[in-house]
């Protein structure tokens, strides 16, 4: 594994990976997987500075990062807007220049609004790692995904995944549906309506319409979590009935009962879910959580691996 | 020592822990208060990761667990209210799952619930160490005082231990009762009325009606903190009628001047104490914080080593 | 080096430092400065703890302090004013006597009161290191924009330097004036009358009417930042007459392209400087930001090994 190197010295959006960056990731993260235990700590981030950039709220992304980043010794520096006042770009840019001329080689970006990794990315001489921006990607998300399907099934060839809830306003839904198409996965999307790129479908991807139908095709459904703005905003038309057609009830579930069930968390339990379901050992949560921390050892190990290089 | 295991897997109150359980962590603290010196650091909890979970503002005890972790070479992970939305029980078991996802194998936990250490140790499979329930218990503080007390006098036989102020709702005076007795010394409770457990005194204890009475039967005084609630509530006449029954005058201090006298900090000085006495040599108050981090390696170091044994 | 050690046990003010102080600091920080890159990790800090107490808003020499301790293997203890209360003097040494307990031995303290550090370092037995106290002094500060002098120039005798700004109001202003008298520079003082130490100039300085006569005189500009209460509190006319007559344009800077331009940050862009001024290569605001970290690391690193010695 030692000679090889990600083509990508930064991950935006899934399109910066190419297929065998992605699988170098992986076969990277399984090994971490097999290899960490208690007591070990690897080197691969030894005297790196890693910059947690978190501009928006975040507990489990943040988190993962931050174990992920000790485990290979590095140093976390967490540096949030409160800390500063970081209402322009030009002083975004000012702040993260600082922070550059401290040491600081790599950052970690979540933002509100899509675009700002980029455009730091554009201006500093750090490696940046896109952590969630606005409504555009989630790439670590999935990562981790994809590298739990990967797990679980050991290939994407003929794999049918079914992503259901707000399609529309998902970066998870978006980087997923990419990198699971770049995988050779079939994707179909479900939700209401106002919730579906139905005018703007760039991926031509087919529709499905209820639950149920979407039990019966897939071999994987991701659902996504209902955010609490689109229950509070009228785009739907009631929690009911959105749980009704688009969350998952144990009925179904034990109607395929070797259907894989995966979810970013956290999970609206009644909404999307029903709780009785969440102990089911294919239903995967607590693995992508697990597997949230290696991937993105991996990807911080293979970053900062090029960075020697370079 | 390296023989030796606790029996306790965990610490949520004082009566998980048997009679040697506590003479063991004590030997293991005195340990690490002899050999603890700049420069050196303790491999104990290399490797392992421990949340510390506090949901009630702390300083002291919470800097206090941070230094512990860090001298053993654990990774302390801070882990606050304000960062998660923890309204119900059942989000709260959520989250602990998810870090626990994330391979965190021990939780430090403070909550203003009695009982929510419990129900965090019935619904994972980490180690929990209750910093502090409610008005329930905190056993860490009692450890740390009786280690204190131990170190001082070497012998718990005979001891006779006065508890001054609002024993009611107070989780020190609790786990301080119950470990004392353990350890077979004598205990009295002095206060108002309004806050000492008159009716219900199921330890069976002897009460003393004033300051002066306590100090000529004592050998040792643990003096606790009034609470600012308690003194706007109404619940006690004024604090200077307090102060004068209950708090500790240096004239009284000086009729014995080989009295120990504790409390667990922060002092409200003139309330409990008058601020001349704090510099005495037999008044411990630094010598309990400093005690402190070395009860809460020790405690730590211990579960670790259940946690390898299993 | 390893024989030679600071007449200082701690740093309030400039003159705390003796001549061969600074230059011992400006030895060592050279040291680090050629010396660290990416997998080293120094030991200077190994098993002592650092509390960082900023009790008022700070971006820049918060990071500062804590990449320094981390890359001498300290352990950086933040504590900021929000967690304790810490409204009286008094319970501000509580705080602080109870943190000693603990062990920390060295304090880096910053407070928008004057005289605080040294209140301090009166009732501790730590090393106490000035951070920024009020108006007072910001010796750090100092120390980084002269050993940046240091760097380009070799010596400070005959240095001409200018500062110019709120010089009433500011710490680094009052620092740099003593330590570069102390090298041996030439100081003079420019900025609105409303703002400068007319009436009473302890340091015989003089003063330059505009900012244009200043770059004809200097070989080097220190521009202060205008504080938002300063521009807010009609203590000068109006933010563009200061911009117009203090603060440095494109033409002028071109006038003498090799003057040195310095700013402690954050600067406001189109106040003091414009923006276009900031990529030239003698505008030294990136590396004042990159030397800060390794002479803290030095200061640090001597007022330890003085720790060893006592």
């Amino acid at each position: 594994m030692e000679e090889q190197f990600l083509t990508a010295n930064y991950l935006l959006q899934v399109d910066n990976l190419t297929i065998e960056d992605i699988y170098l990731i992986f076969s990277q993260a399984k090994f971490f997987l097999d290899n960490y235990k208690q007591g070990i700590k690897f080197d691969h981030l030894k005297g790196l500075t890693i910059a947690l950039a978190f501009f928006e709220p975040s507990t489990r992304t943040r988190l993962s990062f931050e174990l992920a980043v000790k485990r290979l010794s590095g140093e976390a520096f967490s540096f949030s807007s409160s800390t500063s006042s970081l209402s322009k770009g030009e002083s975004l840019i000012d702040t993260l220049r600082t922070i550059e001329a401290m040491g600081v080689q790599m950052y970690v970006i979540r933002h509100n609004c899509s675009g700002v990794p980029l455009f730091i990315q554009k201006n500093t001489n750090g490696i940046v790692i896109n952590a969630g921006d606005g409504k555009h990607e989630h790439p670590t998300q999935a990562l981790l995904d994809n590298f739990t399907l990967y797990q679980h099934f050991g290939k994407f060839d003929g794999l049918k995944v079914s992503i259901i809830g707000d399609i529309l306003h998902s970066r998870v839904a978006r980087s997923n549906i990419l990198m699971l198409k770049k995988l050779g996965a079939e994707v179909k999307l479900c939700g209401p309506g106002t919730l579906l790129p139905r005018n703007i479908n760039p991926w031509g991807l087919e529709f499905i319409d209820n639950i149920d139908d979407a039990v019966d095709w897939s071999d994987v459904i991701i659902l996504l979590r209902l955010q609490h703005e689109r229950m509070e905003s009228g785009i739907i038309p009631s929690i009911r009935e959105y749980s009704k057609y688009y969350g998952l009830k144990l009925n179904q579930f034990c109607r395929k009962p070797e259907i894989i069930i995966m979810h970013p968390g956290p999970v609206n339990y009644g909404v999307e879910l029903e709780y009785e379901i969440s102990s089911y050992p294919n239903v995967l949560i607590q693995t992508q959580v697990t597997h949230g921390v290696f991937v993105r050892m991996s990807l911080l190990a293979l970053l900062a691996k090029n960075l020697n290089k370079n």
